[in-house]
């Protein structure tokens, strides 16, 4: 009675039961994909080797935060238990090997049962279980030629993967770190089924836990009450312990806040009669996440200037949703999406001038100034947006690439009214012509709004995955005024 | 409108409302105690260095755990923004200076507003707020002779505490790292009456949670299902955002793993009819954290054999709590509570055989294998239990002091029937004669039982703030019939 059984991970009640065969599905394609990318070059006996994350303390203290099991460890066995190396087998078998840390007799003390590596092999449907400490053994005893690790920056995030190690790695073993890490980023790009059905309950339980804190919030309430509804009716109803990335509930100005809800501003405001709410929060169950963002007025009543931005927005969204398809460029969506913002602002007369103008002296980045999304799976910005076929990155932008069917990608369009920028935009001799100054005062205090679903790319165009979140003006003013 | 005000930490609605001349007292008492005790080695012009936490990311990725600040910049300055250092300087001015980064102009489109040096100084009662970048220049300018560090072992957790830096740091000054980390350490132990009220704070919103917990648990429930209830009351009704640490949500037979809760065992299991719970959960504020345990059936309806185990445990707390005040040696309240726990077990006949003799034979630490507690503040298991006039190490004892006034410190006893302890214990010639191994088998399936309080040391005895839970079985069982 734990959250795993052989094969499977399930934490009961209504959660969902994932079968563990989706990382040994991963496995094979991502030992296929390199067989196919690099048959060349590959000896015979090539192991791929990943280094799970280990139990780390808060500075100099015994504090251990919740550990959180390295991503690309992860999607390749599927196993959250610290201090873990895999190998994969470079043919056609795909021999699976799970390392894992011999425990010394009191941890059944004080962590728990001492399972067997019989035990863990039913699990998590690997060929062999070995102890950390034979590692070297198990690869010599194979006659392992070269270990293909993952090495470098990280296009996405520019932080750097650090090289796994292990005791005699370098002395033992040839290593190549220079070919796995394109290919398997670009494995965790295209998502098979089975990680799909995990996605999409991580975003049912968010668009769940979204709708529990639109009946909740009240005007007078704290910001932070709305975060602790939301992540409340996540774990307790979904078993969804973390979520994806720390939560933004931002009201009021703090809506044109694109991150707030960090240790700096910890939500920690009070929702006022004209604030307007952006609540972007996701919800993660067996470590794949979904990222979502709803916005509305507290009230439940949009003001005519809230109504405006809003629909700007939304109409965004709905355009990039209906042009989703395999082949299109992400640059064009954002583009797509910028114009349609543009285009509302014009009709609302908060702009003036011609549309090609506006875009072409860069007024789309004052109200738009992010990226219109990222692809989303173990992490929320997740990996893979500038390898293959990319673009070169444009400013803010978190990938260049065509659409490819079975992505996940956010579509989060917003328009901000963000006081620096607009400073900024109204001394520029240039920019400060495109602005009706005398309209936007309207504006001003508004704050932002954000739009934000999960969408999955298909054959013929798209599937937005949060659909049943109450998206229109007139489908959350009717949501809101039942509670 | 944010959890900042002059002189204030607030989160509205029925927080504490925190004065930060809480840290002002704080950095006087430390100078104040290092002039004391160091006036012959202390040059003039020389400040105390302190450098608090950095932002860091998950791996390699862009995923940024919640910032925890450093807790001994913490202690010194109440200040959770990352990147900072501190100074005050040794002399009777005590003239504090926090170090801030200087923010790029694009943090207000991301983080939020950037605040000027003048709102921090007022916020944070500092008598000078500069920028990091000026830190060098500032020293310089005031002549600064020798930094005092904290670096070296953590006599607490064992781990090693990094040696604050910054460019020109070694180039220019002496630095000396060896006076500084006792001395305030020390500091920490003794805890003043403003950082007693955040203390009763944090405990009061972790009682209430336990309470909430206690009232809506049932038979059936998962395990997580109370860390979520316990997480949510503490964080929406008292503005507790993080818990100290990881939730123990053990049920049945996990009640014996004394860690429970971990990634590796995450409160999974489903809370069974003859499930006994031990609940060890404490939530945060302003980063003073508590530490509470509550055991009870999950039914509100103690068994024989647990109601026997339990009260062992119960004396042993109220033995304790009544035999605590200053000058008392914490190696004689862990001997008290395992002399009441094995003397409850010889009277319940699970044991046999003469007090002292199981006593000398180490029967006590089969089945209370943990010590009884340790001192709480801005960690759960908080500083300075090796320092000053502490005895030796003894086994897992996480303190050997003396008490004092102004401490506070947990008082956790427990009783607990793990397998492998026991299996061990019975496997020795000489232990196993001290079993009743038939009157055992009726208890091996328990788990376990912790009551732990949250305890002041006062002058003339102790203060047990967490004195509003219900303790007694009777109190258990009347408390959870009403719901
Ligand atoms: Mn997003
Ligand atoms: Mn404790």
């Amino acid at each position: 009675d734990s959250q795993y059984s052989p094969g499977y991970y399930w934490l009961g009640n209504d959660t969902l039961k994932v079968p563990l065969v989706l990382h040994k599905e991963n496995r094979e394609r991502l030992v296929s994909r390199m067989l196919t990318n690099h048959k060349d070059t590959i000896e015979k006996n090539s192991f791929i080797l990943l280094e799970g994350g280990k139990d780390e303390m808060s500075y100099d203290t015994d504090h251990e935060p919740l550990f959180k099991q390295e991503r690309y460890f992860f999607w390749t066995f599927g196993c959250e238990i610290p201090g873990c190396y895999g190998l994969v087998g470079l043919d056609d078998k795909a021999t699976s090997v799970l390392a894992i840390p011999k425990l010394p007799a009191d941890y059944a003390t004080w962590m728990g049962e001492i399972h067997s590596k019989e035990y863990y092999k039913s699990i998590f449907l690997v060929d062999h279980v070995i102890y950390t400490e034979d590692l070297q053994d198990y690869l010599k005893g194979n006659n392992a030629s070269t270990l293909y690790t993952i090495l470098g920056l990280n296009t996405d995030s520019g932080a750097t993967f650090k090289e796994p190690e292990f005791p005699g790695m370098k002395e033992n073993f040839k290593v190549n770190n220079s070919v796995l890490f394109p290919e398997i980023a670009e494995c965790r790009v295209i998502k098979t089924p089975k990680e799909v059905e995990v996605i999409r309950y991580a975003v049912d339980a968010s668009v769940s836990a979204h709708k529990h804190v639109m009946r909740t919030v009240k005007v007078g309430m704290k910001e932070y009450e709305c975060e602790s509804e939301f992540v409340h009716h996540a774990y307790k109803n979904w078993g969804c312990r973390n979520v994806g990335y720390t939560c933004i509930c931002a009201a009021n100005k703090n809506s044109a806040v694109l991150h707030y809800g960090h240790a700096g501003e910890p939500n920690a405001s009070t929702i006022s009669e004209h604030g307007f709410c952006l609540f972007d929060m996701g919800a993660e169950y067996h470590s794949y996440t979904a990222d979502i963002t709803c916005s509305f007025p507290a009230t439940g009543k949009f003001s005519p200037e809230q109504r405006v931005i809003y629909n700007a927005v939304l109409d965004a969204s709905v355009a990039v949703i209906q042009a989703m398809r395999p082949g299109v460029n992400w640059i064009d969506m954002h583009k797509l999406a910028e114009r349609c913002i543009l285009e509302a602002l014009l009709k609302a007369n908060i702009l003036k001038g011609d549309l090609l103008d506006l875009v072409k002296n860069g007024i789309g980045s004052v109200f738009f100034p992010h990226g219109l999304g990222h692809f989303l799976g173990l992490n929320t910005h997740d990996v893979g947006g500038f390898v293959g076929d990319c673009k070169p990155k444009t400013n803010s932008l978190r990938t260049t690439r065509d659409l490819k069917a079975n992505m996940v990608i956010t579509v989060e369009p917003g328009c901000y009214f963000i006081k620096h920028l607009l400073t900024q935009a109204l001394a520029d001799p240039i920019k400060v012509q495109f602005f009706n100054q005398q309209e936007l005062q309207k504006y001003v205090n508004i704050g932002g709004v954000r739009i934000e679903d999960d969408v999955l790319v298909t054959e013929n165009g798209c599937e937005n995955l949060s659909k049943d979140l109450p998206r229109t003006c007139e489908e959350i003013e009717e949501f809101m005024k039942k509670y």
